[in-house]
């Protein structure tokens, strides 16, 4: 299947990544037709890897992942350019967050989400909120947490979702620790997640861990 | 022990008659003196059991429960008295949430919590946050949900930790899944869990359900 994976930082690259590595053609856009980054990687990487722009990889691919900061996410997929997101699954990893002071800060929060802005803005596009939750080593290698820790997917197109769960299913996670939230705006939950995961992560130092929803019966 | 608990929803009540059946002599605290809930607790769990004012119950206790929401903690303390918190500990199980056009919204959220909020107007107490990823039921009877699920602290005083972390011992949390996440501000990150909490929940139609957390080594 071919991908275009949006962002250059540490988790478009992993992302991206493992996709080739999985036999999938991966364009990794980033901003500019020339960065150096996403040229290095898809030297790298080399076969099924390619680099782009936004726009470039948003053509490639016929699922389209979003691995930009959820503060410049808009920005990056109108630089993708509707056209080439209308009807294509766009899956979300991001989260809104930004340090100020030490602190981190999420926006939007609470009374929306990066989900629910991007669903608005791309009425056309399948959006899917999923593995933002976890480090992107985990994303896509959930077995270097043990137990039957959990994702999440979030979104209003019951396809979509199931095509994310398939994908989900090649990183090695089964589909029954896919847990579907609803419609996008249950982004907002995932979203708020972050602050929790950040404490851990401080705490124990490692980010090499993930929840696991544990039910009665 | 003699503890007093604020509150006389489900909450309040179910956490204030496991303390009287584990062996404790507990008030109940409500706005009024009068209030018909408190006093047929009181009836009904006899012997240990007390009703009273916010202001009565706090005297009464030497560890107090805040068990009222998070919306109205700070004017349920106040009427509590600054002068029958001081010096002792305050768990606060609370969480922000009120519903507005059938959305869950937390105020405050983000930038504050209720947890540093009622630190800050009472400096003297020794608050910790606690309990308010879970319902109540799961609160005095973790074992109602399989596996090592996990339960938060957070406050600035490590002692009060302790105390909570042998209460939550009584109520059947081993010290092992007491996961201590610092300083009072990391009530932020539980008190933003609840969204997720609430899909969850909503999603299952049980609220008999925990996270655990699970890490790598």
């Amino acid at each position: 299947m071919r991908y275009g994976v949006l962002g250059t930082g540490e988790v478009g690259r992993t992302l991206a990544g493992r996709l080739v590595e999985l036999g999938h053609e991966v364009t990794l856009g980033s901003r500019t037709k020339d960065n150096p980054v996403a040229q290095e990687w898809a030297t790298a990487a080399a076969g099924r890897a390619h680099a782009g722009t936004f726009a470039e990889a948003a053509a490639a691919g016929e699922l389209i992942i979003n691995a930009v900061s959820g503060r410049v996410a808009l920005d990056a997929l109108r630089a993708a350019g509707a056209e080439h997101l209308d009807g294509k699954v766009l899956v979300d990893v991001s989260n809104p967050l930004a340090f100020e002071d030490g602190q981190p800060r999420l926006d939007p929060v609470e009374s929306d989400s990066v989900g629910e802005q991007i669903q608005r803005a791309f009425p056309h596009a399948r959006v899917v909120k999923s593995l933002n939750t976890v480090n992107c080593q985990v994303m896509v290698d959930p077995g270097r947490v043990p137990g039957a820790h959990n994702v999440f997917v979030s979104g209003d197109d019951a396809g979509a979702k199931a095509q994310v769960t398939a994908l989900l299913g090649e990183f090695g996670w089964p589909a029954a620790r896919v847990l579907d939230l609803g419609g996008i705006r249950s982004a907002r939950a995932v979203e708020m997640y972050l602050p929790l995961w950040l404490t851990l992560f401080r705490n124990s130092g490692s980010a090499d861990f993930n929840i696991e929803v544990r039910r009665a019966g």
